[in-house]
């Protein structure tokens, strides 16, 4: 296998990341914070080996990478990235060790949001806007992933459908660059008219930015320790709850809509699952919490749905401590973890998308039992799903499950408890944020956790961002023979 | 629908449970208990109905059941058979409410184990022996039922992989009637040979009898509080091990090794995925064990094999608290809940035939995604296995995580803690016994949980038993239209 074009587009995402590790090394020098030499050198370092490796791995014609390279390629990416991204959090006045420092790295760049630092309100404006950075450049990374890398790869059911559906309905532009270009153009509009909405609802300009970023990535890092809980804002939750949801959503929606295909846009049955889920549960929640505490009910609905949309959404912002609202709401947190949102956005987890499907084939195999002989087809948005479509769908459920099984194990090795071992894989795999427990939950964070812990949540977030598959395809060993 | 040929049916069997009734009723008097007339007269009223129904639904000629007929059956007979198992518990000098008899009586039936009464010790002779009686014909009634229900209804992908398979080299013998009574004669056999072993190990001649049952069932109804804890014996754990690992195997093997066909048996490959599995788990454990609390290796390995064989079988006989042995072993038995012994045995959980379909799917699914233009076939036991039987197993899947899912919220609902929540939704999904924590965990019981968390998990051990989509059918709106 030839590293030479691996090495090549490697080297263009880390002189990207170098560039933009100038934007916190100019508010640091401009703010006289500490930190500001640390991420100029951090930039400068990264730039070299950006450029050295940009140019080094350059090519005469157009570069065709095989499938086996594009798998190595992602992970490489994300890794480098992650390794680079580090460097400034390790060396800052923060002196994160190693391990937290590639943690905080990982869960930003995938838009996870889990912190291992304490007192954010502290932490120099560098550093918080390079967290924020992080974070956008992650969320952006991967929708360009799922849309022009996955689709190579098949390891998305979603691309899957589309290749294999006659229509293509969904293949809105004819060419990735243009559709990459045009999806940064959104991103880029989207996270500013956030940033404006939070900002003239009286937030700093540096906050306003900083969570713009950390919204439409649905990342969830913040300012401060208490999260959006600072702001006791409702305009300023409300606005958080509609960006995310923009986050949420998938980007092709955007695209239809500017490409003037209104029609089918709104026809998508997964942005119309997406928002139904969401506010269901964020009435029966409410429901649970104005009841059982005695809540007024529009404080009880502002509440949870700032909350139920962060964790859908896996953004992982907090604006009360969810883990005080009672058991049903203590379990349904646990299990809204695993959603996700809808794919082809910025979101994690399992994914709205992912969900039709299993339901439609769910669906279909009951109706088979009592009608053995009908002819049943299981269809998503009127359209039969092929075969290869839920084997790949449901074999995505189950390594899901099983990974989530194993980093559980792997966490309570290190002498995590129960709800903390669950919590944290569901909340790390996924790329949500908080977990649940007095330790990771909404009111805590992943500072106090053993370093193996730390590592083995790194792992996780990873593998949830990159889909399991794009991860697991490593580990079989015909995958280095062949 | 004609009910007539169902009503026959749910007739002979309560007819059966009646008949079954007589013993305690026989025990009682003979050791001058309390509940002698409880027992008499339950069982005298089960048989009047069970002999009127029998009566009113004999047929002149052969009954043929359609497959919804067959369904509403299956579903009627364990119901039924529930409610009057539950009769002499309610009306015994234990005083049992009604929520508290019926859940003991499904947890019974279902072959589950989780227990309401506390002060076991204490408890008339009869009402131990009908419990232990109950988990012993609901242990004989699944196997039948997987045998000869089941592959009509064509629920279970392993019926689906005999009928699909070319070959039916697992169709062993000629007529499902023959089945049944060798099976049933197996079954007569294994349990003898069990409480002559036990008895043989200085426990009473009525804990031998009562235990045998309950193991042999995958059961795990003791005659003490304490469980297995309370006879402190190696030598009867080693011997419990044994035969929860025979009551955990697929009673087919049993038939190939009667009738001859040795190598049949000796070749499959659930049995050897199970031992494997069982074997690693427990050198894992015990290694932790041995490790993290100083115990000696052999006192470790016998320590956790009888709780790991013990919840794997789905049994749900405790030697110790392994709640108070460390997160890593307290996660772990939270999934081992959830596996479950092979498909045709006694055993619940998912079971070791779905798994390794599962993983044969998972990993074609690996592989394709690196050779894409590669035929990979997923296998079982060398033959291909048909795209209608994974569908069938990874639905399976599905529904079990989302029917674990939906209980756990619903015994949240009843301000379950989430730890309780979970393992209790996974443990009688699972038809397992103990939960988690210190409510249900291995050291609890199910008495203090509200009464609609009892009714919840009563219907969770009956869905886990009937494989889930024989009940979640009924909920099929269209299943009642046809």
């Amino acid at each position: 296998m030839s590293l030479q074009p691996i090495l090549g587009v490697i080297g263009v995402v880390l002189t990207i990341l170098g560039i933009a590790m100038l934007v916190p090394a100019a508010v640091e020098a401009g703010a006289r914070g500490p930190d500001g030499w640390v991420f100029a050198a951090s930039a400068g370092f990264t730039l070299f080996f950006g450029v050295l490796l940009a140019l080094g791995g350059r090519s005469s014609g157009v570069v065709r990478l095989s499938v086996r390279q594009t798998f190595v390629l992602t992970n490489a990416v994300w890794l480098c990235v992650a390794v680079f991204a580090a460097l400034p959090l390790h060396l800052s006045s923060l002196h994160l060790s190693v391990a937290d420092a590639a943690f905080e790295a990982m869960s930003g760049l995938t838009t996870t949001g889990s912190t291992v630092i304490v007192g954010l309100d502290q932490v120099p404006r560098g550093v918080l806007l390079w967290r924020g950075i992080t974070q956008w450049l992650g969320g952006i990374g991967i929708i360009v992933m799922a849309m022009a890398v996955l689709p190579v790869l098949h390891v998305a059911g979603m691309s899957l459908f589309q290749s294999e559906s006659s229509e293509r309905s969904e293949k809105v532009l004819p060419h990735w660059a243009q559709i990459v270009r045009v999806t940064a153009q959104i991103y880029v509009a989207l996270t500013a008219l956030c940033a404006t909405a939070y900002w003239a609802l009286d937030m700093s300009g540096f906050d306003a930015v900083v969570h713009a970023m950390a919204t439409l990535s649905t990342g969830g890092f913040g300012t401060s320790d208490s999260s959006f809980a600072i702001f006791q804002s409702p305009a300023i939750e409300w606005t958080g709850i509609v960006f995310m949801i923009a986050g949420g959503m998938p980007f092709v929606f955007y695209i239809q809509l500017v490409t003037h295909q209104r029609e089918a846009a709104l026809a998508n049955s997964q942005v119309r699952s997406f928002l139904a889920l969401l506010v269901l549960v964020c009435l029966i929640l409410s429901a649970w919490l104005a009841l059982t505490r005695g809540m007024a009910w529009h404080d009880a609905l502002g509440l949870v749905s700032f909350n139920v949309v962060s964790v859908v959404t896996t953004t992982g912002f907090v604006s009360a401590d969810y883990g005080q609202w009672g058991s049903f709401a203590v379990v349904a947190f646990f299990f809204l973890t695993f959603v996700g949102g809808c794919t082809g956005s910025t979101a994690g987890g399992i994914k709205i998308f992912h969900f039709q499907v299993l339901f439609a084939v769910a669906r279909v195999q009951i109706r088979r039992l009592f009608h053995p002989h009908g002819v049943f087809v299981p269809r998503y948005g009127g359209k039969p799903i092929p075969d290869p479509v839920f084997v790949s769908v449901l074999s995505f459920l189950l390594l899901y499950v099983l990974s989530f099984a194993g980093f559980s194990l792997g966490l309570a090795l290190f002498g995590l408890d129960l709800t903390t071992a669950l919590s944290g894989a569901a909340t790390a795999l996924a790329n949500v944020g908080p977990g649940l427990g007095d330790i990771i939950g909404p009111a805590g964070n992943f500072a106090s956790l053993p370093d193996g812990a730390k590592w083995l949540l790194s792992l996780a977030m990873l593998m949830g961002r990159l889909e399991l598959f794009t991860v697991l395809v490593l580990l079989a060993p015909s995958f280095w023979r062949a």
